[in-house]
């Protein structure tokens, strides 16, 4: 759609005139994110400075009835922030500022556009610690977080966004301005409308303020990484490493795929990994005295010494902890740059991996994709990525969305579910019938229309084509 | 409401002749919970079998627009099981089965019957942890702490009751049955409706089932009773002990007369307490190393002995710790045998609390009130106990609404909020508007809408009178 003259004058008075965009280079660089190579440009790009422009903003949009998707670190694996039906691209990328840090309470108040890695180490200096770490940290921000819900690699230990959040400013569809809570640990007080905003992907409010929670800061931690001649028995040894009384604040599970694509990729790390191993675990577990920490790591060994391993590196240097975190955050980059692929996000209970991870074998052999497994083996949450490789674009296209459903119904039969912090978006909505009912899904879109009865707030996202 | 033979005719084919009440006894038993006085018997109580019983119930409530209230173990302490309306009083009791324990994924899925305390214990024998442990814990429900979030006194290391529920088997208000997630650590798959679920207070499903998070349990604690010659001081070491980097498992506020009343009540029970001693906190951290443990205690004793404090008492035996938390736990009940009151539960950051508390002081001193305090000062959790005493019935009936309204006003001035694990349901639902604006209710009422049009399902309780 392009927006009239009239509408275009009045975002410029909210916004200034420095703030909104029409030409091709900007709404295509605001039309896509990390997901596949989608590209959906926006009508408009507007860069609100404030809640109360955002609230304007809004409202506009609101009496038009203009589509608009706001728009976040574009670092989003599900096309949360493509602008589907074109309209206004909302981007928050001037609310960027922490807030205030509470040292007396432990909590921050930051605005959406504040960077997750750039939040951790600003809050580390006071001895505090957000613990939510996406692989994207370095440049996802904190709202597009809670927007989706996201998790990372020590969600095992400290769980995910939602888990941090005690309070949202949100602008709602209408232009009112609301805070979801308040800023306490604990609350029954009403419907949790924070939580309800939380991976709500945005299509219920844009999330202007936040309020999160902080923990005291951990001084040290162990990191280790266990080579399994199986990937079956890599899998087994997380649910018997919590059975063991541990749990780790990371436990993170790569193919050997994943590591191979990842250290050709980056040439600066190296490590040896013998011809027989096909999977590896990398375990961490943090704390304040190193005495405990190597107690439990001496734990986790005896527990993963019950299976066929070779043998395991402890990083004992913080240049090889970098290395190896390293490592493993690239991996979807790597293998984004080895292929074309479709990256799925199932999780599971953690037990299930094993056998979620055969499935996975089994259905990509019927129908001819090869598929890369890691990510967040504590939480039961496997990223796969389906790699084209030498598939014909006619089986890319009509095989592997057969085989993607297959592997959903699998994860769904093992009682988990499409998404575990990657989020619905675009991508996955088509598929959110294997996870619920028709009247589940009429039941959210209900909720969806109390905010948003105009259906202006990044539309096109998370509801099925045929509910629509 | 006087139900007619033909509702009554149907009931009991749902359930059987044995399972349906319209004795006045019956009716009066299930009219009551543990807050005040109050008694609202509902025309007709039921007792179903299971969930497909409650499906059935709710769905002839639906057609014939009967009120119906879910009702657990009433040990509520805001109202929510009461029968305002008469109709149908749910009774969940049957429901009552641990249905299986999954040592495999360290979850739980239990029926809503279920007794918090009966709950822990039959995990511990399998090594596991359920933290949540309301003081009611010995006979309330899990269901009823799922509908309320309860807390209690490890929340402030481990998390409400909402950061436990993993998914929910939930009857709606049209009878429809889902399961409002997966049986997953990370979930960010459309709307988070369990958690929209928890803390709803039975007015937008009943809940049939429930899976839960587990922990490996630990194995030692420290526990030790520091008294105060100072309230105020005693608030302020609270969040004096986070910042210096510890997270006890417990950190409980008792002022000088919630103890006196409680020893005077529980004459088994022991503890010399100075003149002087205003209030006490109690302190526990747990973990499965004493060594690290005893540091923890040695960290804490450097912090308190910055205010003035008498002698330290260690719990050094079980019988010793069980003495202490026995009397914590009997504070509300020797309270309430003490005299006519009413109970606020009161939440802010916690390093408000010594604000919060001589707010509270002050209003009662300009409304002629007394006030006994006490709670979950960890969290910020203060219940405030306002005393009759000798106040005359009409200024108990004038002044002290007024009074109460102060407080939240106060305590929502702080960032806090009304209520921090009691809920709102029927005697705090006039309060609300302290907390949220007039559009910010009316959503919430627009959410209770969508799941239960015709308002059958706990209506009276949460929204104030002047919206419904």
């Amino acid at each position: 759609m392009s927006l009239n003259t009239e509408v275009l004058h009045k975002l410029t008075q909210i916004v200034g005139e420095n703030y909104i965009f029409t030409d091709i280079e900007t709404r295509n660089h605001y039309g896509h994110d990390e997901t596949e190579d989608y590209v959906f440009p926006p009508s408009v790009v507007v860069k609100p400075a404030n809640t109360s422009e955002v609230s304007a903003v809004i409202k506009l949009a609101n009496e038009y009835k203009i589509p608009t998707t706001p728009i976040g670190a574009r670092t989003g694996l599900s096309g949360g922030a493509l602008s589907i039906y074109e309209g206004i691209g909302l981007s928050l990328e001037r609310l960027n500022k922490i807030l205030e840090i509470d040292e007396q309470n432990l909590q921050v108040t930051v605005e959406p556009a504040v960077i997750t890695q750039v939040l951790r180490e600003t809050v580390a200096e006071k001895g505090l610690f957000y613990p939510v770490d996406p692989s994207s940290m370095g440049s996802c921000w904190i709202g597009g977080n809670i927007a989706e819900n996201s998790g990372g690699a020590r969600a095992v230990k400290y769980g995910v966004t939602k888990d941090y959040v005690l309070n949202l400013e949100v602008v709602l569809p209408n232009g009112d301005i609301i805070w979801t809570g308040a800023n306490t640990l604990k609350n029954s007080t009403g419907y949790n409308l924070t939580q309800l905003m939380i991976g709500s992907e945005g299509t219920l409010g844009v999330i202007t303020k936040a309020v999160l929670k902080l923990l005291p800061k951990n001084s040290h931690n162990v990191l280790m990484l266990v080579p399994f001649y199986k990937a079956q028995e890599a899998c087994e040894a997380v649910s018997a490493i919590f059975r063991a009384g541990i749990i780790p604040s990371a436990l993170e599970f790569m193919e050997r795929d994943a590591i191979d694509w990842t250290l050709k990729y980056h040439d600066d790390i190296s490590i040896n990994v013998d011809d027989k191993v096909q999977a590896h675990l990398l375990i961490e577990v943090d704390g304040n005295y190193p005495e405990i920490l190597m107690i439990e790591a001496e734990k986790i060994m005896s527990v993963v010494e019950q299976f066929e391993i070779d043998e395991v590196l402890f990083a004992d240097t913080e240049d090889t902890k970098k290395a190896l975190w390293k490592m493993r955050r690239s991996v979807a980059e790597a293998v984004k740059s080895n292929s074309i692929y479709k990256e799925e996000d199932t999780v599971v209970p953690r037990y299930m991996l094993p056998e979620l991870l055969t499935g996975i074998k089994r259905i990509g052999a019927k129908h001819g994709f090869k598929s890369v497994c890691y990510g967040h083996a504590g939480d039961g949450n496997l990223h796969v990525n389906i790699i084209k490789g030498d598939m014909t674009d006619d089986n890319w296209q009509t095989q592997v969305p057969i085989g993607i459903r297959e592997i959903f119904e699998l994860t769904v039969s093992l009682k988990g579910t499409l998404s575990g912090e990657h989020g619905i978006g675009y991508v996955q909505k088509n598929f959110m019938d294997i996870a619920f009912s028709r009247s589940h899904l009429e039941l959210m879109e209900s909720i969806k229309r109390v905010f948003d009865p105009n259906n202006i707030l990044n539309p096109g996202k998370i509801f099925p084509d045929h509910l629509t």
